[in-house]
Order: structure tokens, then C-alpha cells, then sequence
């Protein structure tokens, strides 16, 4: 198929999508990659490269050679581009920007100006907009002029004369206008706008909330600095979740199908390491309280129930706090009403496995004062545990700290230590009558 | 504001985004509730039901009586409607039925047979489709006959004499065409369907990778049966992430701020009752080896951080594999390479968990077979931990059953047994030695 002829191969090469291309290209032998490169359109590698990881861009561009990179990038959305750049050291992105006409440079760079994580960083500056005072076939004819550009958009921005932003106009709009209308009278004024310093979760959060299929982003003065569209916000949506999963479980940021060995070792060994040392402090309470373990050996039975349990309330709690925030924004009240659910969640199921741990620690052991410490032990930390597992994330909300950033490995540990302190108090405490 | 007049109440209204509505009326008293809902049109009603949970939507169609309902529910987007059927007891479905036109109504009962999370179930019959024979005009004037029904598509599909499938226009094809042009000549038949029986997680795939905001829906003969849009597919991602979550943490199935206490305990107790009686195993093994223990106490320091780091490992693999699983899909060889890399993983982690923890056993006890033990313990346990984490969830996966169903609560079990008893195996096995 592939050592011969250009012709067939882009009769075939056109009837695929661009995703379909890049997953053909990507399963090629190393050695083949040249060629397939070197037949494909400059419109076909720009499409290609949207579909590729930053390796696989970079690999890409350096084989196909100065001249062809630079028409590519000229092509690129730059927020691509921008996500391309990202990370890459200073000389590089120097040496690719060098090559861009002005324009998209100064683009690029505004882009790449902004915060990471914000609107700003996320949107892409190919939109297409229009004056409110453009008839309906002015402004179809700007829409043809500019058609390569807008493939996946389906509105036009109507600015005033200082660039505000006042309104939109879809296509649909359009087609059903007559020619000679104003833009003025057929726009639509209820907008909804992500600022540019915006976070990309909150865009995420609007688009969602309202079904948009993209949303203008402005500046502080309402002037229209670029727009977000859906697509993006999918993969903000799935990069959150990931995200998420990641601090929630402390699995190593970034860790898919691909990662080397070595790269995914090192992600999560920092991690694993803080819980050797977590389980040491543990340790080090069982050593404290050890005449009273060696007089009763019997409670080291009950400490993986205790510490697990305890550990899991409070995930329990943490997880329902952090997805919760990205549907719903928290006031004050309703922070404190959750506490309050929480605090009565935790009673309620401290109570029910206390009672049930208590009778089966009376039935095992015979021992009715060793039930009473076993199911008051848990009754305090399953409260204890759902509480802190409630509060930490909140108050990181507060403070502006992604509250899954900490809170994973955080909340393990506090429960963890203070599951196992309870329980020796309690057990020492009753030590005369445990033996 | 609200305690009067229907004029100045609708000025307010009608400048405001349905999600706004929806936001003032849950946080309106429930006294006012009544008045603001008689205020609404039909099509305001419609909007706002869309942003309500079920038991608000029910509500809402109780008050406004069985006149205004019926008209409401002729509007709503069938899948919606289907959402809001969902669930509801037998007799209610059929009495809401019963008030429809017969052919919503035979739109609502076929989505409602496709089983739970198809592509069937996500999609809307809200579309509009144009015979391959139209011209461009006869396509607008069709479009601007059903403009209500097509607020949100971009796109309009067209179809055969069989009603199959055969290419989509976009509104931007059409207003970049002569109006006197064949659909047949401007469509695009280069196309990505999605078949009915489809996962909407793997939809939503599709919708991803391709950067679409919609997808048509075909059954096996390529009939048009439907299209999904991309807010659907948002929600349907939104929704993945959190189920992923709750598994992976057993936190409880969608349990979110508003959740009553009482509901919010009963969804979390089934797991906790069952770690409780995890914790008991864990227990016995430790009873089994009691003997052991009360020669050597010490022992029992290193417990938490042994059982705590293989629980970890097996959770930090298993969110590799879970969340891999939502961007990727996997072939019997990538599932291999994957195994392999977890298992040089796990060694990499072990060797250097084993060593740090033998060097710190050794300071911190003075006994050098105790660093061996504890230290060899925790190498065995890590790679048992990472192939556990691993294994399970592809196995699941390759059974067609969710890999976070059950690993989640699956895996920290397995690896709290494995690695204590693990533990005192070896212990017991140099036991002469240690005391």
C-alpha cells in the first residue's frame, strides 16, 4: 500500500477523518513515517498535528523541515498552537515563533500570557466577527471570504464600534433572515460571556449549565479578546476528572497507557514514600501505647477494621465535596449546611457499625468491656473521620487551593493517626478491666 | 417584586437564560412557587424543566395542573422526557403517556426500550432531515418551517429513499451554496455514526476525537433513528467521571449536596459494613498469628504501613487503568504491554519502599533481621499490589462489566489480606531470629 504511489494513497487518505489519519499515521513503522508525511497536504498535516501528543508534534514537525512547519503553524488554532508551545524551552519556542507572520505571533504570545488553567489559555482567536450595523448579506459574505477559518464555529460576534461585544448572530440566524436585514435587528442581546481571566472549570461549568456549543470570552471592559468552544471544553471536562481521580487517589499526575516504566515509577513513588513515613507515625502510636498491647494482643485485631474504616469516611466525604464543586458553586450557608448533613451522615453510621463491631467483638473475644472499647472507639473516629474529611476540602475551596490537590493524602493521614490514637486512649483507659 | 404584576415579572423573565429561571425559582419560598409558574408560557415552562432534577419536575407538573403539563411535555426534547420518565412507577408513566400525541408518544416508548446507557437512551428525535434530491432553497425553506425544533442542531441530515443515512449539511454549507445546487452535490458523506446499541461512553468517544457537536444515531441497516448533541455527551462525561469516583472511592452513587442525611447514610453503609467485615479478616489473620505477635510486639508497628502502601499501590494502578480506559480503547497486546509496565513498575517501587523501610526498621528497632523482614514484606507485597491493581480491572473490562464496579472495594480487600498475611508469614518464618 504505502511504497508507491501518491495517488492512491491520498484517494484513500481523503475519505478518512483527520482523527483517522492520525491513528493510521501513529500505528505506522518508524521507517514508513517519512514518506506518509511527505505525501500529505499542507491543510492534512495541520489536521494531523491537532491529533497528535506534544512528542509526536514536535517529531513531526522536524521531519517535514523548516519550510512546511512554518506554513503549518501559520494553519494551527492557536490554541493548539499555544498547547504546543507550552513547556517547550524558551530557545525552541523562539526559533518556531521566529517563523509566523506577525500577527499570529502577537496571538500566540497574548495566549500564552495568560494564566495557565484560565479562559484566556483555552480559547482560540479564529472566530469571526461582524458589526452591528451590517446588513444580513454583508455579513454572509464576510462569513464566505473567511469560510476555511470558521470550519467548526456556528456563530458570528457582533462588536460595536470599540470592539464590544453586544451580541451574536448563528448561522441559523442567518439562513433565516432576509438579505437586506439589519444585523442590529436580528442579533441576540442575552449573552452569556466567560471572562478571560476566568477559570477554565468555571467556562466548563457555564457551557454546560446553558448548552452552548461555544462562549465568547472578553476582558474587563467587555471588549472581545476570543471565543471557547465545546470541543475544548471536553477535554477540560475529562482533564478535570482525571485530575480529580489523580489527587484523590494519589495515582501519579498524568500516568496513561504510554508512560514509561522509569517516568511512572517516579510520578508515584513521592507519594508512596509520605505513606511510609504516615504509617510509621502510626507505628510509632502503637509503640507508644505498647504495654498496652502486649497486656491485651487482642486489640491489634481491630486496628486494620478502625484505621480502614476511618480512612474510608472520610474519602467517602471528600469525594461527594469534590465533585460536588463542579456542578455547584458553595456560599457560605450552604457550606455550612453540607457540615451539618455530614456531621449527621457520620452519626448515623458511626452508631450502626459501632453497635454491630461491639456485638461482634463481645461474640468473638467474650470479652464485653473489649466490645464497649471496640464500638466506642469507631463511634468517635467514624465522626471525627467524615467531619475532616468534610472540612479540609471546604476550607482549601476557601483559600483557592484545589481542594483535591491535598486532601487525598491529607485526610488519609489525620484519620489514619487520630483513628489509631482514639482507640489506644479508650483501650488504655479500660486497660484494668480489658485483661 | 414577585408579589404582583405579570408585565414587569415577564420583562424580567424574558431576559433571562433558562438555567437563570431555574436558578431563581429553586431559590424562590415555596409559597411564591405557585404564582411564578402560573406566570410562565408554555415554552418558559419547557426550558425550565429542563434544568430541574426529576422530583422539581414532577413537582412543578403537579402544580401547574394537567391542562398546562400535557402541553409541556408535546415540547420537551423526548430524551428528556424519557429522563424524566425514568424510573417513575408503572402507572404514572402510563397516565403522562396518555395525554400525548400518538406519534411523541411512540417516540418516548422507543427510546424508553433501548437499554440503559445506549446511544439509543441519549439521543433526541429532534432533528431535521432533507432528502438528497432537495435544492439548497427547498433545504432552507424546510429548516425555516421547523426553526423551533432545531434551536440547538447545526447540522441537517439527509437520507435516501430508504431513510438511510447518507451524507449531513451543515448550516454553513448551506449559506456558502447557490440556492439553485443539489444537496447531493455540497453534502458531506464522509461520516462518523454512532450505531443505537452503542455505550454512550463510547459516543461520547466519538464526539471527542472528532471534535463534532453532534453525531447521527443509525440502526443496523444505517437508518436514521436519532442524533446525539454534544451537551448531552457533556453531561454523559460529567456523569462517567463522578460514577468512576464513586467506585473507585465506594463513596456512594450519587449522593450530592442536597442529598438528605438519612439517604446519604443508607447509600454509604453497604461498603462500610462490608470494609467493617473486611476489617475483621484482616483480624483473623492476625489472630492466627498471635502467637508470633506477642513474642515480637514490634511487629505489629509496621502493620499499618505495610497494609496502608500495598492498598495504595493497587488503587494507584487501578485509576491508571479505569481512567486510560475512558480515552482509550484496549487490545489484548496494549493490555499486555500495560501488565508488563505495572509489573516493572512494581518492582522499581518495591525495591526502593524495601530498602528505605529495612534501613529505618533496623535504626529505628536495632534489629537487622527485623529491617530484613519487614523490608522483604513490603517488595513482595508492592509488585502484588501493582499486578493486582492491574489485573482485576482488565479482566473486568475484557467481561464487559465496568473495571470500577467492583475493584475498587475488590482491591483494597485482596491486598489488605494478601499483604498481611504476607507479613507474618515471613515473620513467623525468621521468627527464632528476631526475638
Amino acid at each position: 500500500l504505502k511504497e508507491g504511489k501518491q495517488d492512491t494513497f491520498h484517494d484513500i487518505i481523503k475519505d478518512l477523518q483527520p482523527f483517522d489519519v492520525a491513528v493510521q499515521f501513529k500505528e505506522l513503522p518508524v521507517k514508513h513515517r517519512p514518506l506518509f508525511l511527505e505525501f500529505l497536504t499542507i491543510k492534512e498535516l495541520t489536521e494531523l498535528l491537532r491529533h497528535l501528543n506534544q512528542d509526536e508534534q514536535l517529531h513531526v514537525l522536524r521531519v517535514i523541515g523548516p519550510e512546511r512547519s512554518t506554513a503549518i503553524l501559520g494553519m494551527m488554532k492557536n490554541n493548539d498552537l499555544a498547547f504546543l508551545l507550552t513547556g517547550l524551552p524558551k530557545a525552541q519556542v523562539d526559533e518556531l515563533i521566529a517563523e509566523m507572520k506577525q500577527e499570529e505571533m502577537d496571538n500566540i504570545v497574548s495566549i500564552m500570557n495568560y494564566p495557565p488553567k484560565t479562559a484566556g489559555r483555552a480559547m482560540t482567536k479564529r472566530y469571526i466577527w461582524i458589526h452591528s450595523s451590517y446588513t444580513v448579506d454583508r455579513a454572509v459574505s464576510k462569513l464566505k471570504h473567511f469560510a476555511n477559518l470558521a470550519t467548526y464555529l456556528n456563530y458570528l460576534y457582533v462588536i460595536d464600534d470599540e470592539k464590544k461585544l453586544i451580541g451574536v448572530v448563528s448561522y441559523r440566524d442567518l439562513l433565516l433572515a432576509e438579505p437586506h436585514a439589519l444585523i442590529v435587528d436580528i442579533m441576540s442581546c442575552n449573552l452569556i460571556t466567560a471572562d478571560v481571566l476566568m477559570k477554565q472549570e468555571q467556562v466548563a461549568k457555564l457551557i454546560a449549565h446553558y448548552d452552548y456549543v461555544s462562549i465568547p470570552v472578553v476582558d474587563e471592559t467587555t471588549i472581545l479578546v476570543g471565543i471557547i468552544t465545546v470541543d475544548n471544553v471536553l477535554d477540560i471536562v475529562v482533564r478535570e476528572a482525571n485530575e480529580d481521580i489523580e489527587m484523590l487517589l494519589a495515582s501519579g499526575k498524568a500516568i496513561d497507557f504510554k508512560t514509561k516504566p522509569l517516568v511512572a515509577a517516579k510520578k508515584r513513588l513521592p507519594w508512596l514514600i509520605l505513606l511510609l513515613f504516615i504509617g510509621l507515625i502510626s507505628g510509632s502510636i502503637i509503640s507508644r501505647f505498647e504495654a498496652t498491647l502486649e497486656q491485651v494482643v487482642a486489640l491489634a485485631f481491630f486496628m486494620p477494621m478502625i484505621a480502614g474504616m476511618t480512612g474510608n469516611t472520610g474519602t467517602q466525604s471528600l469525594a461527594v465535596v469534590v465533585r460536588g464543586l463542579v456542578t455547584e458553586d458553595l456560599s457560605f450557608k450552604k457550606s455550612l449546611k453540607l457540615l451539618v448533613r455530614e456531621l449527621i451522615v457520620g452519626i448515623l453510621i458511626g452508631v450502626t457499625c459501632a453497635i454491630l463491631i461491639a456485638v461482634i467483638a463481645y461474640v468473638w473475644q467474650g470479652s464485653f468491656v473489649l466490645g464497649i472499647v471496640v464500638g466506642s472507639s469507631l463511634l468517635a473516629t467514624l465522626i471525627i473521620g467524615t467531619i475532616a474529611g468534610t472540612i479540609i476540602p471546604l476550607v482549601l475551596h476557601k483559600f483557592n487551593v484545589d481542594p483535591a490537590v491535598a486532601s487525598g493524602p491529607l485526610i488519609t493521614t489525620i484519620n489514619d493517626i487520630l483513628s489509631l490514637l482514639i482507640y489506644f486512649e479508650i483501650a488504655t483507659m479500660f486497660i484494668s478491666k480489658l485483661m
